[in-house]
Order: C-alpha cells, then structure tokens, then sequence
C-alpha cells in the first residue's frame, strides 16, 4: 500500500473542520488564517517507541496521547489549540494500526477543536511527532519567567499517577482503569491555561515530574520556592506508595502526568476555587515562591527532605 | 550530557534573528507574530537513517538537507521562509554529530532569513523532523491545482542529478563535487516560488520524480500533459547515463532534486527567461497540458516513449 493512499485513506479530514483553514492536508504546504490580534503557539514534541512507550501499545492510545502532549504545551502558555501536523514513522504500511491511531487523534482533536492540517508518512523505527498551533490573544501568554517571591505555587490534578502506572506495567502488574487512562489518556489541561491568562505570574506543563519543571519556572524566574509535601494532591494508590517508601520520588520526579504548575500572585488566592470550577480539574496549592534561589521540600514534621531529586544537570538541588 | 544542556549548547539562536519572533526556544511554546496580510504556511518533512539517507552521511550535509527540504515545500507554494522547528531523535548524546548539524542547518537557516523557534531533542533510532512556516500574501499562494490546458510545463534547474549520485554512492563509485552537491546540499528555489507567485497557474516541488509530482498537478488540476523528452534539461552525467541505457527513468522517476515544477499560461511565455534570472536558476519549457488526462512522453522523433514511469498506485500513466 502507498504512502499517499493510507494518507488519504486515514490521515486526510481528521479533527474539527476550522474555517481558519485555507488548504487542507494535500498540497505541498497547508495554508493558514492567523487572525490579528493573536500570536501563533507552537511545540513540537516526539514519542518513540521502546524510548516513550512499549512497542506493542494500543495504538489508540498512543493517537490520544501524542496531540494531548502537545496540547498540553499550548495549556502552558494559555493558548487555544488549532491545528497539528503529523510525522509518522512505521516499520510496516499497516493499515489497522493507522486507522486506530488515528482514531484516537481525532477523537481528542475533534474535543479540542484541532484539525490536522498536514504530516509525513515515512518508513522506519516506530516514532510519532506532533507539531501543535495555538492561538493566544497578543500579549497576554503564560511563561516560565514571571514567577516572584511571595507567590503561592499551585498545581491541577494529582501527581505521581502517570509514574505508579508505568512501574506497574513495567513490572508486569495489572493496571487499573484509574491509572491507566492517566498514562495513557492525559487530559491536556486547556480550559485551565486560558483561565490562568492575566493571572499566573508563570506556569510550565509537568512532564518530566514537579522538581525538573518546576525547576524551570525558578530558572527562568531568577527565584526558589518551598514546597509542603503533605499538600501536594496524591491519588490514595500514589499516597500509599509513597508511605511504604518513605519516598516522596514518586509525585515529585515521575514525568508524564501532564498536569499543569503555576505561581499565582497571592492576591488572587481566593480566586482558586472558581477557577477549578472553570477549569474542571482541582486546582491545589502545595507551595510559595522564595527570594533564596534553589528549591526546598518540607515534611509534615516541618523538617526539611534531602531525598534525591530531579537528575538534570542544569537544575541543583539545594536541600538545606 | 542531558537533553537540557545539548539544546542550549547546540540547538539555541541558529539562524537569522527576526523580530517577529516574540519567544524563542526555551519555554513550552514558541510564540510568533504573522502579519495581518500574510497567510500562514506550513510542512512538515521527516529524513531516517537508513531510509533517506546513509546512517554515516555527513551531518553537516544532513543539517543542510533536512531544512532545505522544507524549504523547497514553502518555495513550491511561493512562501517566504520565517521560522523552523525540528524534532531530532539520536541515538546516542553525540555533541560533536550534533554541532555539525546543527551548523549545516544554521548556514542555510541566516541565508533564508529562517530562525529555529523550538524543538525536541529525544533518543532513539537516527531520525530528523523539520518543520518548516512561511509566510505569503494573502490568496496569492501557489496551489497544484490550477493547471489549465495549454499551459506550458515547465522546470528549474535540471533533473536527475540526485537520482544519479545516489546510484553512484550505493555502487561505491566516487562522485564528483557537481553530483554530491545536488544530492547533499540541495538549493530549495525559494526566490523562484516567490517570482512564481500571480504568474504560474500550478506549482509543485520535485522530490519524487517529474512523473510522479507533475502527476500531482494533473490529478489536482483535472488534466493531462504532454512531455517532450528532448527538453529535458539534464546534466551531462545525466543525459549520457539516460543515452548508454536508452531509458529515461533517471531524470523522469528519481527523486531528491528538489527542483519546481509549474505550469504557465502562454501568455507568459515571453517572461520566462526574465524569470530565470530574478529567481538565479534556469527555467525549461518541457511540455504543455492538455485536456486528456493522463501523462504522455513524446522522444524527438515524434514516438510516444512507453518505458515503465513512476510506481505510485494513485497515478496510472497512460501512454498510449
């Protein structure tokens, strides 16, 4: 089977139809209507198999969830999702791995109102890229930098899911419905980047856990910040982990939960219950932006926890 | 050496600043200004290791190459090139491999005016994604569809110089700087798409072939064409490899040249040489479109020629 005809076949009109777009999947380029008074997002982010997922996952899955890391991106910075583009890798021209692929990236496109616009499908090693585009209202984007002292730091959702799942299936344990729709089917959390424009002083998406990400906020942000690790929101399976560990690891350097973090100027600290309701996820504060750089963890004793976290170079980790 | 400190090292500032770029590589999303009176364009193209090219080829060729193919997708729309993101799988933290890329692809990036804005950097089997945006005024874009009969067909540069060099490289023959340049360093004809613009009815790049591309053109436009083998403008290496084997598949059929193909209404026949020069490449009159659909090779005794073209089961060639 050619290239072009499973392109056309299961790639071609997938998504929300969008007046913005003025040449579709088919030409050598698509061709777009940004309007006036917005600035164009985009991300790039790539998924490869035996690196980001096991080979042999179900490929709806993996549609889902290759748009939602991006969009989750777009959340970051409080834009509204638009359009992908799509470069497919495959060992084989297998028409039912690509039609239930592609069903599951239309399903999420068509809730969040993308329409694939254009792709490449390429022979080789199994990988998955997704380029997102979002529309956000001329300078009124979420960043990393802004964050400053005296800011409470707020996540959405629960930490840790995303991780506790992957050891399960890494160790050849059965998966719940709870905690593999959160590997597997992350909610981008759209609905709340928009409701965080003009109120977040600065906010990142949690894939590679809440130290690294959280880590580039106080980076770009030239701060530190305390977090209360009896306030950070755990799923009871994630809690009782971390209890029969005496290890905060979990919720704290597990990546993939796709959950948002951002600092919040305090005078809007009663603004966070409707936000939530806006939003439709939880919305908690687990910690405060400090002058002193580094970030510090503190216990329900009140005692500092020098565990290891983190891992990436760039980000030093002072406990004390 | 973590994905963080190679980006920064590596992937940070390449290419030419523009101000339209409001955020650059760093936060979860790039974000960009497109002027009220530009559309959008936008491609996505994908080299493996292996497939496109030789797992040992010179990265610096391939930084060049996997920006310079998407390139050829915006001139073939008459776009002009803005900004770049790339989604680069490696095998290993290679930060030698990685700064020759890199400058490869930044040498191309200053002289096209093209920044790259953001990216993904993961592990995994050799693997290059580039996407490429361009801007272009609005409803003036260059489509495939468009062609109308008697329009002449018309090509840049010559054909089948990729085509050859890759036979050369895979039988370990050596090549010649003319050959290895066209292979490995493509020039996409950006200033030719924008020359194109308001004059040529259809456009299409070719990296498949003048068969299979130009038979794009014809599926879109709803026509056929005429192609008469004598106009073909090849190179000397070409046209003695078409003579010694009596067959023209080599300019007709291979791929990688990443020349465009148009289609012109007679009236401007006059204009084409003036069109040569502003766009520094040498444009060929090489057939005419007719109403009959379908894609015929006349040789220079007037025979239709029946040799086997092309190989894409949505384009049947009639020869007959």
């Amino acid at each position: 089977m050619s290239e072009f005809k499973l392109i056309a076949d299961h790639l071609t009109g997938l998504g929300a139809a969008r007046p913005d777009v003025l040449l579709d999947v088919g030409d050598d380029c698509a061709l777009l209507d940004v309007p006036q008074d917005r600035e164009l997002a985009l991300s790039i982010d790539t998924l490869v198999a035996g690196v980001h997922f096991l080979p042999d996952a179900d490929p709806e899955g993996l549609g889902h969830k290759a748009l939602a890391v991006g969009l989750s991106d777009l959340a970051a910075v409080g834009a509204e999702p638009a359009w992908a583009t799509l470069a497919l890798t495959l060992p084989e021209a297998d028409a039912h791995w690509l039609s239930r692929f592609a069903r599951g990236f239309a399903t999420l496109a068509q809730q969040e109102d993308v329409r694939l616009v254009g792709g490449d499908l390429t022979h080789g090693p199994l990988a998955i890229s997704v380029q997102v585009h979002g529309l956000v209202p001329r300078g009124h984007a979420l960043r990393r930098a802004g964050a400053k002292p005296g800011d409470l730091v707020c996540v959405s959702g629960a930490l840790g899911d995303a991780g506790l799942a992957l050891e399960h299936l890494q160790q050849g344990e059965p998966l719940g419905d709870y905690l593999r729709q959160r590997l597997e089917r992350p909610t981008p959390r759209v609905a709340l980047g928009e409701v965080l424009r003009g109120v977040a002083s600065a906010a990142i998406d949690l894939s590679d856990g809440l130290a690294a990400d959280l880590g580039h906020i106080l980076a770009a942000s030239g701060c530190g910040a305390r977090i209360e690790l009896d306030r950070l929101p755990l799923a009871d399976q994630v809690a009782g982990a971390v209890a029969a560990r005496n290890d905060w690891r979990l919720p704290l350097c597990s990546g993939d939960d796709y959950e948002l973090c951002f600092t919040l100027p305090p005078e809007h600290h009663a603004e966070l219950k409707v936000m939530a309701a806006a939003a439709g996820c939880p919305l908690t504060q687990v910690g405060e932006i400090e002058a002193r750089t580094g970030l510090r963890f503190v216990g329900a004793d009140g005692h500092l926890w020098h565990g290891e976290v983190g891992g990436y170079d760039h980000f030093a980790i002072t406990g004390s």
